[in-house]
């Protein structure tokens, strides 16, 4: 649990009376290659903080066709949200790129941790923000319709994932066809 | 700035001797049809909460062509987000659609009531989980190829906006023709 304080601490700091407590409330959770931690339909238990390992979160249309919201890897918080924090069964799934360890809170335990502890309020405010941010970024790129510009936002951003995502897999987070992203890698 | 007390308290019950506090820290502008808020390449100052009017919140890309990111109605927030919680200039534009006023936040002003207030940190935090959620929902429906179906969840969600923006602004938001959304429109 050390990396989930140095995470925290990160933005809030925290005595180690303060830790004991905090972490009492989440849980740590092996995942293995291809395994779902979300599966649409499902009650969404828990978001995750990714501990390490790569996650794809996303979901399908009613023709099979998959979407990618977003990847997740270390230090990386994932849900479905609007399911997690509406309490609605799930319209997306994660599933695991690669093996690895996730940090589970529930929401009840969320909003008591919120509510007890002004710091970690602030906390989750922040990730909030951060995470709002990336959102509206996405949206920017998602709008852009120059794949060249959205595919160097992505490896500008993101370069350890361009090294571990499959192609495929970067080419439908970006709504490019594969062919354009093999072109674009050349570069 | 009742109006501000209620859209707090739909959150936070506050009591009046906070909300005299909490006011000072807020100011009302007024805004004409067409006059921006924030100008690409200006410091954004402020986020606005939308007391009345509509507005709207786009880029312009290299080439000139618009893309718009939303829009905002009565008590929605709005700025650029990446550019006002990193104190960076704008990458994007606010223009009013339909005058009316907003009420306006600086980042220090934003910050020092969330540090002295836990309930006001509380409000922003979940005003913020409620954006991250509309954000997520916006990229599923950009993600999702077919126009019948992002129009529909667009007028599901947002029936005022339907009435009061022009045809030709959704069609854009939507990232469909202005052909598509007319056909969709007669059904």
């Amino acid at each position: 649990m050390e990396q989930l304080r140095k995470h925290i601490e990160e933005i809030s700091s925290i005595s180690d009376e303060e830790f004991e407590y905090i972490k009492s409330f989440f849980a740590v959770k092996k995942v293995r290659k291809h395994q779902y931690l979300i599966h649409q339909g499902d009650e969404v238990k828990y978001e995750f903080l990714v501990k390490s390992g790569i996650f794809k979160v996303f979901y399908l249309d009613s023709q099979g066709k998959e979407y990618i919201v977003q990847f997740a890897q270390e230090n990386w918080w994932m849900s479905d949200y609007y399911a997690f924090f509406k309490q609605q069964s799930a319209e997306m799934y994660i599933e695991c790129l690669e093996e690895g360890e996730v940090i589970c809170l529930t929401l009840e335990s969320r909003e008591k941790l919120a509510a007890e502890l002004h710091k970690m309020e602030h906390f989750f405010r922040i990730k909030l923000s951060n995470g709002y941010i990336a959102l509206q970024q996405r949206i920017k790129l998602l709008l852009s319709s120059n794949p060249q510009q959205r595919y160097e936002e992505f490896a500008k951003s993101y370069p350890s994932l361009l090294q571990k995502v499959p192609k495929k897999l970067i080419a439908e987070y970006l709504g490019v066809s594969r062919e354009t992203l093999s072109r674009l890698y050349q570069h």
